[in-house]
């Protein structure tokens, strides 16, 4: 039991820690090699949702690969999750997203932690952020639910992949990752002033959603 | 049977809503962040793909993923469906469509209603709308009928992002797409007036590929 | 038997039609919209995967989704198929591309036939021709001997996708696609005078192939 | 016997061929036809996750497609080989990929040999290759631990293809490919003095995955 747990936290750990190395490693990479700054996003995207399918389809049946504090919400709604368990998720997957951008800074050669002074504080980003948590949690719960496990790698990729572009804050949608963010002040960084904002955002995206998937994809 | 058909036309509304959200989102983006207008294209034609896998993926069980009027009316020449629900969902389409690209517009910081005036009327990109609509549903026939179910969402995100480069208009191939699209004044809008001439176009491309698809894929 | 003969006749047209179309059209695109090489055919590289992606899935349980002469050279050489109805395979190839190339130069307003300039020929390409149709065969047979007949699409797909920039030729590897590519003065076309040595380059690669694989994925 | 362990390293060689070839042509490629080398990057990624997916789907079945003396590494460690397999399946890949090197050099019409002098030594460079591997088996062992076998061709292609972008490396991640990778003095080289350090490292990543992996998916 007490080991099972050790394996489920360490897979939410290690899943977070590389995806943030991924968000904001590419960052930096693109922001260092392009000058095209749409170049910099797709290059940011296509190695984001590389990061994602490979480490869902990894991690997935040892921890569910959440690597996400709102689908670790939604795990403890459904009642998937005991609240002690969720609580330790969330903890996993900060300390892993945090770490992972320190490793990111580190590769790259820069200060191990520097605070974005990326200010994101926009009503305009905020509606974002609630669509953008949204579309990931129906995709998560559509995919789960219609029993296509073996595609949710791919589901979520295809999403978080798209959605860089297609949101005007480029679909943070997961409030560990927001948090770490703020630890490089690089391409994908986040100024700590805009993050909590950002947070509250994805947890009203998330219970929509959640209301919303109860009609088309009731249990 | 209600609750059944509030599901269908919810996720019909939803996924459509999304898409749309995706086209003209990811354009607004694309534009801009670069100012080479084939890596805009790229973006674009990325962040709709992945929009397409993932939303088929997710709505696709239950209301079997159309988004697309056209795709209605196969499944209603098929007798998969009845009059009154086809129309029903081609409302839905439409509905989510017009929604999605207004949310876009809003996250963007836009008008949240802005007429095109991108205007697309020249007979190639009639000809190139047959084109791109008779191959998508080519694909989607071909793809059904051979019993790949788990694989149409990534064969018709596969064929929608080529095609976004290989058709001169860029394939809209979707009556419900190509209404909403004129709400944006932005990389993927296009003006009113130009709108029923690519329908018409769709019409005539759908109902060719249904010709052509009975000779290679009988029921 | 005459209708299924006519099934996959039209499959292998309508196929390499939509192929050529894609390869074609998309390279027009590219080189209008943008002026860097390399993105040109990042573009024209990610829409002929696309297309094969989706089209293979959508013809292959109809005729195999050949598409491609040295496909059904191996196709013949392995038994499984008549030397009659390969002879048809390759006229429906031959014919659906150059149709897929013209419909491509109607759809950007060029003329319907306009014979292409682009001089390829240089040992260097040649040789890269060799290369690449070897690699083609080499994973269309160890994934169909492999028995993972689903994964067919998306290997080929994936392969080419690279192969376009892996290759110094950007691979051709297909006598259909190398003599319809003639009829376009476009990004993508090819010398009348070039195609004979990329033929027959090409039949030297699938030859190659054909024995290599018989040591590692013998019947 | 005999001819299982022929097939098996022809296989290596063959599949380790291809994937150097394809990570040194694109790279070339990609040099010659843009300029941002952003974009570069992109197309080598593109084109390198291409080459892994097919070949891995051509050869898992056969050899297991390692073409990395690290995965070897683990499969020796894991019991699933003998050492003198192991020291078979290493030469293979080595020389494998050193002929794919030669071979993409003569396709670029370059000398068949030319060392590269590309400096990569940097403790920076050194930290991001233990990453880069750990990443790589740990993605490898968690896929095939968590009996997805039909998968790890994509997750390998995913990871990789995202890798060059989020390590400041660009992610060798594999002593051959290391080795091989000296004999261009092009985009993707590496000068022979850095080579060993690479090396040293990624057996390092290596260990550090095998030991970590045994705490989430153990045997």
């Amino acid at each position: 039991m007490l080991n099972e747990l050790k394996q489920r936290l360490t897979a939410e750990f290690v899943g977070t820690f590389f995806l943030l190395l991924a968000v904001v490693g590419s960052g930096i990479m693109a922001e260092t090699l392009s000058t095209d700054v749409g170049l910099q996003l797709l290059a940011n995207s296509f190695a984001t949702a590389g990061a994602l399918a490979c480490l869902i389809l990894t991690f997935g049946r040892v921890s569910g690969a959440h690597f996400n504090p709102v689908v670790t919400l939604w795990a403890r709604l459904e009642g998937g999750l005991s609240n002690r368990i969720a609580v330790f998720y969330v903890i996993a997957q900060v300390a892993g997203g945090i770490l992972g951008v320190i490793a990111a800074n580190i590769m790259f050669d820069l200060d191990a932690v520097h605070w974005s002074t990326k200010d994101r504080s926009d009503p305009a980003l905020w509606f974002s952020e609630v669509i953008a948590t949204f579309g990931l949690l129906m995709v998560i719960i559509g995919v789960v639910r219609s029993r296509k496990d073996h595609w949710v790698a791919l589901s979520v990729a295809a999403y978080i992949g798209g959605a860089y572009f297609f949101t005007s804050s480029t679909s943070f949608a997961n409030p560990a990752v927001t948090v770490a963010r703020t630890f490089s002040d690089t391409f994908a960084g986040i100024a700590p002033a805009s993050a909590p904002m950002f947070v509250a955002c994805q947890l009203v995206g998330c219970l929509a959603a959640v209301g919303v998937m109860r009609i088309t994809h009731p249990k």
